[in-house]
């Protein structure tokens, strides 16, 4: 039986430590199977996973061909942020409950694993943003996101105002609590919560969505993937832009935020059978 | 000075007599420009229009090389529904206000067109649908759709049910007052209001969104253009299909709607300086 | 021990003939407790109820002081609308899962009842509206509704057009597929797949919902329960209007529907420790 | 010809020293009339306003039958929140176009309020509404609203978490951005744009509005004015509470925010002729 990946980074949710007995039970299934295992560095020493070459994240590319992650949507999030560029596929595993992104469970891993080293899996491109904050004319910051872009007022203001440029056209003025530029990954995480509407994973779309706008015919709107976003910020006490809701960073008047399309998607692997809408149903309780 | 065209077909709203001397004014600027002019049969026939040759839309294809339609948002989508197979692009002319596909207006349309004709132009593709209806196992309808496809309780119900498969995957059942499977193009229109997304017209999509769905968290959705939609009427005491708003069929229990982005898409012509979110701006009164 | 209540008529869903045993039961037990049972006339001919007196909705007053409803909100619906006039408490029992008007299962019936026999319950007033179809000046149709009178597009049309006038004031003209005015009650019902907001039994309220209105700042409303409110089809394909989802009436261009509270609310029973947010958030799955 | 004030304090827009000059006309206008003229002192002394004696809103008690405010909403939430207290009405007048709460406008201010001072004028009351700030059992902060009372996350994090009781009642735990508790007043102002229904003035109720909400059924929801709100902050990176959109104070884990109606409504004057939907037709662009 011959493995469809040679070396297989494993990566946990470093704050649970429940997390490690699993990546030890994984760690020998795959030496098992005669696969390579790498332990993503961080989760190693704060789990103390010992006995498994340590590598960083930022080092990974060229090491695996293969990273699993433990955890929940969140890990997730953080991995593919930094392995995108790598070009190495990701699987996720949920402690508990399934995630948006994580479709299997520490219960089924092994089985799932199994048959999916032996080459039954389906791939799937996830796209994810790239955002460059500029200031007076200078990149002061980069960000990406595998959810979601969002700039929003802080705590002392209510409307912030903000001027929406598409491929260098001119949309519109918008005051509001904020705005999301979502993928069609985050059109089922915050963008949901702000009325936004749901986009297939396979849709080459990236939405744009307000937070609380003023003007009530300011609806969410999909674009073309592979838009520019630009926004500059009119007028706001205090705002923010936040990366997949876990960093930020503070605006200033005249900052001018640009949102793209990273050039290359993230791969997930899905064992046969996954369904994105049967993942619907059961996150959303359709039916 | 040569024109990028050279026959051009007139039609009209054939309810509004006013028309009738824009359409005259409009053949005679055309054939001062050295085009051939056709005028539709019906608009010839209803408003009185003599002295050019008289082609009924089905008819078009291989005479005319440009369609320029005179008339509210409501002619072009009927129009464009038939033209499309014929690929005759086409340009849009309001009267009064400007329309969503209407960008002309007769007080501006001869200097526009007439730079139009020159090669001043921007080409935009518009995608259909086309959607046969299954009854027991035969095709007994088929229809399409510029704007959208409805399925929509009747007057003596309330709730429909229906079932809803996505490229053979089965997506959910929803109970609702119907469900919207809209192009780009329709979801400035009654998708709009049923609170679906804007979706960008470059975007290959289609949008379905549910008319008041029993589950809340049956929220608009967007699907990869190339899907193919299907619906099963599970539970109505009556129900339609529409296309466009304007045709229908009853439908019954247990009948089957397949819905399918058409091959070829539509082409509208713009004078150069065309903006779609100028547009937006202006219909949806933004700012 | 004495009986908060001396004589009781039971109802229950005609259709479903597995009601026929929980009302045999429970009419023993309650003449088990020295109490008079009376059955709706058409309960007991459809269900095959003998040995009580049979007596119809229409016929009750000043003969039950209390009944008790088995079947889902539908019959709760129905007998409402009949049994507001003559000021007879209500009990619901579900058969299953609860309902929003049906608070004891058939699982727990009898030692619920039992306790408010006792005069172990909880009073609640819920309002109902009246509305009065005006036709060239002449009432032709009167109606009343414990959840909503709703006037909406029947299946030829898309829009229909409204003229709104509340308290004789002229409040504006709307084009959509209908308007919902709904009770309180029926906040949980139709009136919330439409977008409306949830309002409090106790709130002296009238909740005006538009479903899928062309104007997006046509938001949901709700104003003083004491108001009249005139409508007016100003446009229309064909339209109805429906009282509770379960009656209707078909509508002419020009007709006048005029919808008030009625003068007396409806009292519901409840055991001790119901809880109308309980109900809520089991029935809108909240947390 | 009997005035029906003796006594008006002026009260204007102190950043706008164009409003200067129409409260100098108005006071000529009043003293002509034989009414005793008051400035209020903060208005005197940024816009340099002489000749009149400067009373503080704060002692405005016993001092003035009725108050005229020159601004915009802003402004005359600020009066509203000081003068309830002193039963003393308003009168809102706008510079430009008008306000959700100043329907007379600079240009028609002095012959509006003539006819007013001649007893030809309606009063209307507007609920505010009052809370208190608990923190380990300690009051520490109070405050007013005359649109709403707003807790929400600050720039540092996305969701809050918060447990909502009504009266004493359980109701639920919500996680979202935050949650507005506006006034009937209010429901113009952000309620609305976080998705919240209008509720006509008269309404003795509050809305509340979750911004955001992570549970798609957490929708907005009515409830009786006299109800006591209690919200505890269950859980948070920051939050805020702000009172009409314009004072604040940080929030920590464990908090309390109790909020209810005030026992004093506010008195507005307008003119004959005055119409709330007359007013939302025109601010929400309806028709």
């Amino acid at each position: 039986m011959k493995n469809a990946f040679q070396t297989v980074a494993l990566i946990g949710k470093i704050t649970n430590p429940l997390i490690r007995e699993h990546l030890l039970n994984l760690a020998q299934f795959l030496e098992g199977r005669g696969l390579e295992v790498l332990v993503e560095a961080l989760t190693a020493e704060h789990l103390g996973l010992d006995g498994y070459p340590r590598v960083a994240l930022s080092e990974m590319a060229g090491r695996a061909d293969l990273a699993v992650v433990l955890g929940g949507d969140g890990t997730m999030l953080m991995v593919a942020r930094e392995l995108v560029d790598h070009d190495i596929p990701l699987i996720g595993v949920n402690k508990g409950r399934l995630g948006f992104l994580t479709d299997l469970t520490t219960d089924n891993m092994q089985a799932s694993i199994g048959k999916m080293l032996e080459g039954e899996f389906t791939r799937e491109r996830r796209t994810l943003l790239g955002a460059s904050l500029v200031r007076d004319g200078v990149v002061t910051h980069k960000g990406r996101a595998v959810n979601d872009v969002v700039i929003s007022k802080g705590g002392t203001a209510r409307l912030i105002e903000l001027e929406l440029t598409i491929d260098g056209e001119f949309v519109h003025r918008q005051r509001s609590d904020g705005l999301i530029i979502a993928t069609p990954t985050g059109t089922t995480a915050y963008a949901l919560s702000a009325g936004g509407p749901l986009l297939h994973p396979t849709l080459d779309a990236i939405a744009l969505v307000p937070v609380c706008p003023h003007t009530l015919s300011n609806r969410p709107f999909a674009i073309n993937g592979n838009s520019l976003v630009e926004i500059t910020l009119v007028h706001a006490a205090d705002a923010f832009v936040h990366f997949d809701g876990q960093l930020q960073t503070a605006l200033n008047c005249g900052d001018k935020l640009f949102v793209q399309r990273l050039d290359h998607p993230l791969t997930l692997l899905h064992p046969h059978g996954h369904s994105h809408y049967a993942m619907l149903r059961e996150k959303l309780n359709w039916g």
